[in-house]
């Protein structure tokens, strides 16, 4: 083969299946390989070291397996220098783009290393210069470059570094959503790491659906927010609906309607819910002007929480607070990921997907879900440390609400 | 109780369980009622006729109530006059309005009916008038209004028709979506579906999700549409994406790759398919420029056909044609659905409600996913005439096109 | 049409659906009907009633209609007197037998009436004399029939009456398996329901599958059989198995092993617990001689509850305690069954529609299985009372027992 | 730690996570370990080969966590010698005894390497002499060892050999069974896999449920049959019920009958042909005299092919063909697994897990279910070449019969 490079990678590569994926990886690009080495370590907790050959019909093809590897945490041996080329055209990258890991990430410029600030999968590393000549990388997505910035060409130049296991939720090892395992364990490992991360001074971000509301779950999450347990909420249109909507017409019409199947379409309740609060402004208005006097929506504003509400096509409405342009609402997104310690995703595969497409990979998820597939789906992505957990989501923020918050359910 | 108000139902109200859900709907509304006349019909196939006195604490529950009857076909017998009264801000409905069904509506204006235009779920009713005095009643969306339109409200006024029986596409009883049915069975009445659609001069709808491209089903999709069974297909970025990811690198890399989990995200393909389109500036030139040159989108362009490609937040990219804004979007899909005779839904949920929101309930309905509760979903929505078959859309597209496209796969 | 009969049927009959079920079967069947008289009653809660004469080719097309709808609790009106015929060989029911339903039933034998000794579904009814002349009928099923047994052939005579609603655990509508529901509330009402059952004098049948283990209940369950909600437990050897496995192997190697997906096959564990207790010679004499110590099986023993394991294809071992015969293993069952007044059936399908083949249709039914699938499938079966909880098996009796047992992880 | 032993395993270690396994067994059973030597190969297709020293606190934990890893094909380095004990009780295996995995498996007696006879899961190993003295080992399940026998304890003297790969039915990679594939090319894998079986002279052992009647897949299995693909059949009561129930009924009652989701129980079509069956003898009997002339058990009778029926507690009837002891019926399906070269699993998991139970690793398995949880759990089970397709069985039978059978629908 026409070219080649030699790439390493460390860590529990065995323990993780890790090695099987990049040797898959390198087959399907129609590329070869050599081990030249491969350190097992000895004892139990040793990391792995590999050292391998790459092998490419031609340097561009080698490139863009090596940007694959990247995203297994595997690196050229011989860093090199980052190349850059400008962005042409608004929205479009430059031919042979670097795409981004959501791993920490940097880039050597003029043999100066650079931290790759935000780390986010899939966008282009936009090389900033400052006026006085300081340069910074940060992850760009596709839809926001702009026509001059300097964009990473090429893998040369760059390392990633795979989260060290341990972080992750429970203390222990990564989870295959398997639906056998004690659920009630579960729960307390996931309470432990959210103290964990309230203790460490991070935030906790919540990504949550309709089925929130569906499964009865409403009053468990409030008094999770208010006891400090929800600092950020992303969720689209339905969920904040079906909270109002229960918060307004839920207690006089009782059980049997709110929670019925039919709660999404199809219903005047809804729409006039939306209607009710687009006329007051938006969510923070219609709760100030005792329209909207409980749930989850009310809960966030009392308690001075953020929420961020992105729009879908099947929306009615939406609510005033929802963005209904996605890309915008992607935006708003990234705003709200600083220093988020833990990620809760609570029965949506929708947002909890876009969620994950923004998130570090150093950010710990728990995925909870009654449908195996949509669990397995937000766990297996990448190098990042997911924990998923089958089971009703109505029931398990019951227990999370019993085990974090002294007197719920004891008042 | 305070009010009271007297209505009537016609049809196969027993087979359809839908009285049971009339009686259902009173109680939840808090309302009681009173059977004045029930006529079964003493053949087979003789509809039923009921006659209802329906009570309720105050007018104005008794007004929701109504609204939320007709979604069931339930009419007052003393029609009355329509109210209206104006829209007073953009974007929110004057209190009370009449929230709409899908049915087949009419509004009574100064002793005339007029019939709704494009009647759609949970819009308003807005009464407009030309010049000349002639008025017409249409179904806006609440985000649609604006200030000083005439918007019906109460439910007085108003008579709503439900489909007759028989239109659905496999001319036979409607379908509850069990797993447990003889799947070639199923393949052949929806093809015969498709050719009475086409022979009454109507037009096909589909609406797809990126599992059509990963079981395999593009070349079945390619060659339903190359023989004139797609007039317009729905989607989301991802469909897009995939398939023409899968048209640029995938027969060079082979099925391995352009099949796997990791399709969606942390996969450089997908993205820089994105890229090259954007570059092109829409996917009609990228194919005009022999960048894509095979799979669904391809054919769509080469044989001009219609797409709309509506956007979420869990998009990458995305492509240039896909609208970001999520009203926008549903502007667009709501202006390909005229004359649609038949509506296809293959593997995706989101796309599938958004476009049942906007069809009117006369349009039959294939839905097709191997998620028993997806189909569920779409199928029992009202008084739509739904077909839910639970199956895998890969092989039920192929047997598809072995039906309809006479040399499929014997050339 | 040939011959004909008038048959009437009485209840909820929109409610719930049954009438346009009946009308199905009559279409299903080949026959034809007229509806002579429907009478819905005018208020919310009156019962209606219909008569209905139903046409059919022949006498025996006829009198299996009537069979059919019988299983609807649609009686003759003329009830005539039942009809037998003699077994003439063991474990053959006599041609044109009558196929039982799970209803009360009542036969008529030379103008008297006798009720049904243990109503079950798909036997035979046998007409037992006594030295003295009394008479009396009970279900057979088709294995158990001996040669001479004088059994019921065609409709005639019979009589079934539906169970009354109101009887079903939670004192509200049937459910059917929806997912969206609020679960907290769910078990607050199968608790009333079992509490109910209990201060009736009526016995709880518990049916649990493996998963009870998996998911982290036995603790839970455990200390509902201390507490007295238990009475009986039908099992396979699978959940027996697991329950010993876990109590003498659980603590030492912890949840990880315990709990690991591979626990049913190729794991030695199980096979070592196996033959640990058929050495003792039974679970009995395994508690008896220290060997098991804790867990469900424990439990059972050392409160003196009874337990039925039945075998299957699949088992290991299989314990001493297991009919290996499958026939012997309903025998065991059917004994089982008097004074049940509610059943619960946890996250096993195969040993649920066993047992909901052997109960009569008066004893209610609470079904929790992830799988919605399965809750559908054991709920919707004739005229039961099957209330349908789609969660997680191991988070619903951890809440089960919150409610039920005072110092449940309170001590 | 107090005992060691030095253990070696060669294969595609790293491809398969069979390292990562091994590992975690090690932990699980509370062992160390140290590993003396990994030789990964150079070459993209070189096998790997480890040297590892698993230590343990005694010798029995030493034994018990041997056997363990023979299950992943690890062998000790310095096998010794078997040692055997004498079986004290029927049905009891001896204290220590050798649990069997189902590799090709070699027992060193007196330094002469025997090799086990039917390798099966979860066995002990007797070791039987002759007269003549010679000595062979086979497999014995717990259940049928006597008194006397001498079977094999301790892990010494044992090796174990993991199949090659390559051998799996379509040539390529395993499958984990995830839903996005390419349907069609993995119906004709499986196709090509099913010609090569039977070009090598191998047998097809089909294992199947009742949901292959209900999708409508008779005709295309009923082609197979005749076609020389189908040589044994697994199944219980359920599958040939509603297949003879179907060719007894199907034609006069028509598809929405015959299809109906009440066909289980409840409905009393499939207990009458149960008794038709039973009157007759035998299904044999039955096709013989004319009462079955249709479906896939007149098929198999006419044609000469074996099955294997075994009930289970759920079962109505049975037919007169049915093992209702369910050791029996094991037994009954071990005497036809000779000479297997296929196994495919058709939408059951009850009867495909008991066969997976008996069949030796070497046989590849094709498991087709529409749900993924059957089917991750049929495929991932130790050593065994499973594919797994999550599909619908009567669309995939359809698309087989398509490409074996030559005149399939085109008559």
């Amino acid at each position: 083969m026409g070219t080649s490079e030699t790439v390493e990678v460390t860590g529990h590569l065995m323990d993780s299946g890790i090695l099987s994926r990049i040797l898959d990886d390198i087959r399907d690009y129609g590329g070869d390989y050599v081990i030249d080495h491969f350190d097992v370590g000895h004892e139990a907790d040793d990391p792995s070291r590999a050292r391998i050959t790459v092998q490419a019909e031609d340097d561009s093809s080698l490139q863009r397996l090596l940007m694959r590897l990247q995203t297994r945490g595997v690196n050229p041996l011989a860093p090199g220098e980052a190349a850059t080329a400008p962005v042409e055209r608004d929205g479009v990258l430059p031919e042979g783009f670097y795409s981004t890991t959501n791993l920490d990430t940097r880039v050597r410029l003029d043999g100066a290393w650079h931290t790759v600030e935000n780390p986010e999968m899939d966008c282009g590393l936009a090389v900033l210069e400052a006026p006085d000549g300081t340069r910074r990388v940060r992850t760009v997505p596709m839809a926001d470059v702009r026509t001059g910035m300097q964009v990473v060409v090429g893998a040369s130049g760059i390392r990633v570094v795979t989260p060290e296991p341990g972080h992750e939720p429970a203390g222990g090892a990564d989870d295959d959503g398997a639906t056998d395992k004690p659920q009630a364990v579960l729960v307390r490992q996931v309470a432990d790491g959210m103290r964990r991360t309230r203790a460490d001074g991070k935030r906790l971000l919540w990504v949550a659906g309709p089925g929130v509301v569906h499964t009865g779950a409403v009053p468990a999450l409030v008094a999770l927010i208010g006891a400090g347990f929800v600092d950020t909420l992303f969720a689209g249109n339905a969920l904040a609906t079906h909270d109002i909507e229960s918060a307004i017409y839920g207690t006089s019409l009782g059980v049997g309607l709110t929670m019925s199947q039919g709660i999404e379409h199809g219903h005047e309740h809804h729409v006039r819910a939306l209607n009710t609060v687009r006329r007051a402004g938006s969510i923070a208005a219609a709760v100030a002007d005792g329209t909207v006097t409980s749930g989850i929506m009310h809960a966030l504003v009392v308690h001075g929480k953020d929420f961020v509400l992105v729009g879908s096509v099947r929306d009615d409405g939406p609510l005033p607070d929802v963005h209904t342009d996605v890309l915008e609402g992607q935006r708003a997104m990234r705003a709200h990921i600083q220093d988020v310690g833990l990620c809760l995703m609570m029965a949506t595969q929708l947002h909890s997907v876009a969620t994950g497409n923004i998130l570090p990979a150093s950010v710990p998820l728990v995925c909870v879900d009654i449908n195996p597939a949509t669990v397995t789906k937000l766990t297996d992505r990448g190098a990042s440390h997911g924990r998923g957990i089958v089971t009703d989501v109505g029931l398990f923020l019951e227990q999370l609400a019993l085990e974090l918050v002294p007197d719920y359910r004891r008042a």
